[in-house]
């Protein structure tokens, strides 16, 4: 049985599944958390096996990753087995943030696009250094496996120049690449096409605009099956209100609080507009369930987060509307809040029954926490409206196979098995 | 005769213009350039006397209203003598840029005032000083006139927290004050107040996007007569892409720029963001004539430019029609681009068919250089287009007559004279 593994590393964490490579059924998944900061564990499920855990301190991502190995190879407790041989592994995705400009489509990481990574150090320098000490740590501990590298940016490489330009000197762009690159691309792809099946209409005639709304948020307007505009930007600090992060501020305000605070742009960026905004900066709280709670119980400034919240997403929907002159066949809903969120997605919808975008009160409050594919939009509705559970790692899977078995082409020119209409029960059991 | 004088200084010029106060018959206007920075001169002009110039070095702005008043007073020259004796000059009233949340309307300048108006510093760092030299010129020079401050930012304070919140940090605005503030408000008020004339409907029933669009460039959201959500923000940066300003962009964009260039986010913001962005920074030349002029020969960088332009308004109107429900009466073109530069009206409406805004194209091209008030829509519209030549001067007249005769309330309760049906070839008379 050929194995393939996916691994998405974050700062602080490591996250990753195996999966048949043949069926692409799920084999475990895990996660380590709180690698380099002390106190690290992991959490490792096998389907049917249940949940293991074990601290084990991990002071870089090769040690994490060694942990991993050790956990799914069984070395740790015959509970966690997953595989019982590492060399079952045939190929490592790598999730990697920031594609910048080099990356129209998922990668073989050959020294070229390893270096190429590391130049986009510059946009991604909170992500892309975590997302290479993964593939660090497997060009060492799998010295022989082919690693993949999938970027979350390379499905907007087909925004046209008036989307992804800014209004700022044009010599920022020709020298740095000041431009939008956005994120969340493999989420976007998948909703699209996914969205496509569910209207039974052809990708490449399918209008939409997806919704991304988990911790970060993100919008997407797709036109014809490809990425037109969308609100994340050089940084995914750009567009909606999300968790912690402030999205779109007057840029003055920057030179402003650092006056004030007698602090430097990139501590009020990362610091402050990054981890200290959003709901978070509103209310303490970032867990947009705690917050709706909050809200029923009245609190204020709870109630104020809200109606920010929601006012910056329709906004942006308005905006994308327009985009795409309101042909659009489809608002697509995914993400924790997007998929579970039924008061979110009610309140950013009101008012747009005048585009007839009319949502079904009862089908939008029974599509919470179902993880199904649902549609939520009334009879009436000239435009659908469609929850849609994400699975970027479908996305992820798909594109390291048909890079092993060279079959692969951007996502232009790429068919994913989840185009298909009768695609989809298997791959939301897990 | 009593005369209202109106002055707005810059930072580097003195704008001005004499009133006869009943009847608002408009005596002369001029300005004075390049105060403070050498070779500067008046060009000040009389009905029907034509226009006078002289060169006079004004070191700050007392001089610069020092020459203003020699020159109306005749003191210079015969030809340029608008009014016999100053002291025929009632009250002097300043366009003062940033009132932050001190100012919902237009204040008679008493200590208390002119202190926030310092206060306001903060806020405004590139224009408040400016203001307040010219009305510490008037105050010098006309000590026992009354000075009365126009706030830019009054309209605005009829904003829900939803909109002029931003996503940031809660404290910074409980600290600071860091909110969306807005500009051009005499603009948008007048604009509003006209359309509702125009349409025949109560100011408290018309629902309206008003554009201004000038070398700045702003929109404001209306509902009922008041504005509910404008594009610039605490600074007039904020929102789309204009003259010389970048409009929005990724916060992050700026410690990167600061880590590439070595420079601080003051100087990211004010000398590039603020200065050399816009259609300049793409092409150099600022004048929205002079770009058309470009892409009609096919330029590529300014057809990149005006693209650009177009679609980061196009987007915001797109919002602004979902903000306000798609319930709008009309959406009003103004300011020099927008009252004259008919293909830009026409390329930001494209596609808008679809929610009833049907431009007819022959009624467009007309409205080109006329200075008439006009509809511009195709009979069909749902929503009418009109194209209203601004008039920030009559607000201000108004304002400062009522604050005088003790009549005045803020925006939401005072009536002005151009709400009349009957008003307007007079104002444009000039």
């Amino acid at each position: 049985m050929d194995v393939i593994m996916s691994l998405n590393c974050g700062t602080s964490s490591a996250k990753y599944a195996l999966y048949e490579m043949k069926s692409g059924t799920p084999l475990c998944r895990g996660v380590v958390e709180r690698v380099t900061t002390g106190g690290s564990f992991i959490r490792h499920e096998v389907p049917e096996n249940g949940e293991f855990k074990k601290e084990h301190e991990c002071a870089d991502h090769t040690e994490a990753i060694r942990l991993i190995f050790d956990t799914i190879s069984g070395k740790l407790s015959a509970d966690s087995c997953a595989i019982c041989e590492l060399k079952r592994i045939k190929a490592v995705g790598h999730r990697v943030v920031h594609g910048g400009h080099r990356f129209v489509k998922s990668a073989l990481v050959t020294d070229d696009v390893y270096d190429a990574i590391v130049e986009m150090i510059d946009f991604g320098p909170l992500h892309n250094p975590a997302n290479l000490a993964g593939i660090d740590a497997c060009r060492k501990l799998l010295p022989s496996v082919p690693q993949v590298a999938v970027f979350d940016t390379a499905f907007f490489q087909t925004l046209p120049p008036k989307a992804y330009l800014y209004g700022c000197a044009k010599e920022w762009y020709d020298k740095y690449g000041v431009r939008k690159y956005g994120f969340h691309g493999s989420s976007h792809l998948y909703l699209s096409r996914r969205a496509s099946a569910m209207l039974s209409k052809h990708p490449g005639r399918t209008n939409l605009v997806t919704l991304h709304i988990g911790n970060g948020i993100s919008l997407t307007a797709v036109k014809n099956g490809r990425a037109v505009d969308h609100s994340m930007g050089l940084s995914p600090l750009e567009g909606v209100m999300m968790g912690t992060r402030s999205g779109d501020v007057d840029p003055a305000i920057i030179p402003f609080i650092c006056r004030k605070e007698r602090l430097n742009a990139g501590e009020v960026v990362n610091t402050w507009l990054n981890r200290k905004s959003g709901v978070f900066g509103f209310t303490g709280i970032t867990d947009i369930r705690d917050l709706c709670a909050r809200v029923d119980q009245g609190d204020e400034s709870s109630m104020t987060a809200y109606e920010l919240y929601c006012y910056k997403i329709k906004k942006y929907l308005g905006a994308y509307l327009c985009v795409l002159d309101y042909g659009v066949d489809a608002i697509v809903f995914a993400g924790g809040v997007g998929e579970n969120g039924w008061s979110v997605r009610r309140d950013i919808l009101q008012g747009f029954e005048n585009v007839g975008i009319v949502l079904d009160s009862k089908k939008n409050r029974s599509a919470c926490g179902t993880k199904a594919e649902c549609d939520i939009s009334s009879d009436d509705s000239r435009i659908r409206i469609l929850v849609i559970p994400t699975n970027e790692e479908q996305v992820l899977l798909e594109d390291v196979v048909a890079i092993l078995e060279d079959r692969y082409d951007d996502h232009t020119r790429f068919s994913y098995s989840f185009e298909s209409s009768s695609w989809g029960t298997h791959a939301q059991s897990y």
